[in-house]
């Protein structure tokens, strides 16, 4: 419950109508999409520009009130679940494509903006903005800075950290901080737009953000590889990227996720295939041909029974429709997803994939492996149902084990889905404690009342 | 003057060798590659491994001892320049290179390597380390981090920050905080290696840096184009990002450079031109072929009286050698070499190249411009004596000039040379006071005694 008087701030600031306290509303922001349990916010507002965004971190700041900033709440590990009793701020009427400079090679834009539709934007100036998480769809560039999402592309482009160039966010207190800009160079004053990258929305509220652009690739090929043996595709991937290769994407399937998706939508998919690699290569023509043709080399000597190279955009689109399948398809087999990504060095992976399958075995469960192979960021995404305690108990046991895995391998916890409420326990496993100390100091003095995303990264602190 | 126990703990710390007291040792320690005012440290203490390191910071903020940590001292904006009396604490024998990993495409490095020794080992890898500061045969790579280095190739492949995928470094408690990893994907709790990147020593002692590598392009070209008019030539660079060609390098000259080089080192090349432009494009085969002959057009389209295709590498390094030949060449004209590096985007290069000329002018002043066109990141040098009072305030106001002039055209203080004691009473020009404000409160809690090089970016602090 909130105040009368609060409730009435609220509305001064951002109107009446961008006001929600009912309870139907409260519920659908209290969940992103993490299996994670809910908690309710006292109020949802939907500032609809900045001044107002402003306003409402100051009001919250001087009451105490807990806030999340949420974009979509595609968020993966909890890091878009408000406190409760909180305060949700929604990003969505911030949707502004405030510039897109083709001479200089960037665009500004509002937080709120969604991910995909701004990628078309930038297409249609003949220009590429390269970051593709997997919810671009409906996902928002803020969210995504705030994350440092991934997706398929990051092997060749790299992450959406890539691209930020400057951020300008309100700190606690409502005042706007600048940092970055619009130059190629630019080394003036902390790197606080590379801090605000990964934060997760604790220690400030973006405003705008300004982000690269690159030329796009003027060819590109597609394949598809199926091997009959699962530690021979993960020896290709190691061996594509040893052999100086870099592909745009390089995606990996393992047999339970190719029997999924083709149940899931027939799309003529080998059964019998223990593994798929989905493979693109991009740039100039010339060095498209000679890419493509190494890479299919190295798959066949790697055993693979077949390499089928797209012909057409068609037959592109069919392959990368089987790697978007891929989720949703597996997220049908049983009522709980847990979708990970633990990530290792590359060379890693084939030592990860016998570590998944030892893992699974031990624990009885069902893995369904397909994501990134080429940057070392798989997707383990273990099938399951929350309701049976039992079960769940050793889901739990393996989602550590995995985690113990990915660092012993000198891995990461996450390579892209962010810390948030689900993984903050596991921070000590990674960095020791001084990272934590360092980063709540930190945290303690640019955010004194704790009211920032609290919880999130850092666990639950004493403020 | 150091008092006789801290001396000793200090011996005790890091040898008796490595503790250095006399006045001609702490006078080589008392300034660097800026033309700024020197300052004498009480004592110079040089480390050998990483727990002495740590030790030493501990012990520094301990005794409330301001703390400059210091690589070569190329710094060009009197990041370098210790606090009167106090330490300055050297990296060159923390100078190991620990892992480069051939298969990740990673190399784990101390701070104190050099960064030109460093690449040679890398390409002798078959690798490559991009960044290439004008100070590479002796800059370390931890200067080139807490500073965010860039060079030559950035218009293609980036700056330092581009490059640094973790760094472990003391608090200044002495603490190790480790931070980013080795996976291309590491999302995983803060991005502090971001937050160090360009904090110029003052929030952390680096201990062990994780710097990303790349596969070398196949193959490349360099050219040389010759301009009447120097508008014409800024225009060329302008029209060559907007034909979505993305040289490797991209530099100017303008005719006072070109002859002072000449002046220096006969090399043959156009007194009479206005301006030069030096090219490089690199990857396929292919793709330099057709990326050569587009470059070839444009400037030819914008009036180049000559465009000369280096046909081997003698001549590919005669190019290369008159650039690196600009900064000495100049420096040898006047007694003191002010080198600015304002930065602008690119499309407003013209308009900057204009703004140049008319401050020299209204100044009466001896500019040379030279630089990395290709990102906006030109380097007006300031050629005067700085005994000569009236010259001099004349050449403070120059620079104020500029500044406003590269702000004014979207423009940052610094592209890569950093704000030191140089640019720091300018910050607020740029960002206003809310970044300032927030990097001040966040380094009061990060640094409570300010000991960490002080002074450096966010100017004097009261603690």
């Amino acid at each position: 419950m909130i105040r009368d008087a609060l409730k009435n701030e609220f509305q001064k600031i951002v109107g009446k109508d961008n006001v929600m306290t009912e309870a139907a509303e409260l519920h659908a922001y209290s969940y992103d999409s993490a299996v994670l349990d809910q908690a309710q916010p006292a109020v949802v507002v939907r500032p609809e520009n900045s001044e107002s965004l402003g306003k409402v971190v100051k009001l919250c700041n001087e009451n105490g009130l807990k806030l999340t900033v949420r974009g979509a709440g595609t968020n993966l590990s909890g890091g878009t679940i408000p406190h409760p009793g909180g305060v949700v701020c929604l990003t969505t009427a911030l949707d502004k494509v405030l510039e897109i400079n083709e001479e200089d090679l960037y665009a500004v834009v509002q937080p709120g903006v969604v991910t995909a539709k701004f990628a078309a934007q930038v297409a249609a100036k003949g220009l590429l903005y390269p970051p593709d998480p997997g919810s671009q769809a409906v996902s928002t560039l803020g969210g995504n800075v705030a994350e440092n999402a991934g997706g398929l592309r990051a092997l060749k482009y790299g992450v959406t950290k890539d691209y930020v160039m400057g951020v300008d966010f309100f700190d606690v207190n409502g005042e706007l901080v600048a940092s970055g800009g619009k130059t190629v160079k630019c080394v003036t004053g902390y790197n606080l737009a590379g801090l605000m990258i990964a934060s997760e929305g604790t220690l400030g509220v973006f405003e705008k953000i300004i982000l690269k652009l690159v030329p796009p690739p003027a060819a590109y090929k597609s394949m598809m590889a199926v091997f009959p043996d699962m530690m021979d595709a993960s020896r290709a991937v190691a061996a594509i990227i040893a052999n100086k290769i870099v592909p745009a994407t390089l995606e990996f399937m393992d047999n339970f996720t190719i029997r999924t998706i083709e149940n899931f939508r027939k799309a003529g998919l080998p059964l019998d295939a223990a593994a798929m690699l989905l493979i693109e290569v991009d740039g100039h023509q010339a060095q498209v041909e000679d890419d493509a043709a190494k890479v299919e080399a190295i798959c066949k000597e790697h055993k693979a029974v077949s390499v089928r190279v797209a012909k057409d955009d068609a037959e592109r689109n069919a392959v990368w429709q089987a790697r978007r399948d891929a989720l949703p398809a597996l997220a049908r087999v049983r009522p709980t997803t847990v979708l990970e990504d633990a990530t290792v060095p590359r060379s890693k992976i084939p030592a990860m994939m016998e570590a998944l399958g030892r893992i699974a075995k031990k624990y009885d469960l069902t893995i369904g492996t397909f994501g990134h192979a080429g940057d070392g960021n798989l997707h383990p995404t273990i099938l399951t149902d929350k309701r049976d305690q039992q079960e769940w108990h050793r889901v739990e046991a393996a989602i550590d084990a995995i985690f113990e895995e990915a660092l012993a391998l000198g891995g990461t916890l996450s390579g892209e889905h962010g810390i948030g409420l689900a993984k903050a326990k596991y921070m000590k496993n990674e960095y020791g404690v001084g990272a934590i100390n360092y980063s709540r100091r930190m945290k303690s003095v640019l955010d004194p009342n704790n009211i920032l995303n609290p919880g999130k990264i850092l666990g639950p602190l004493l403020a």
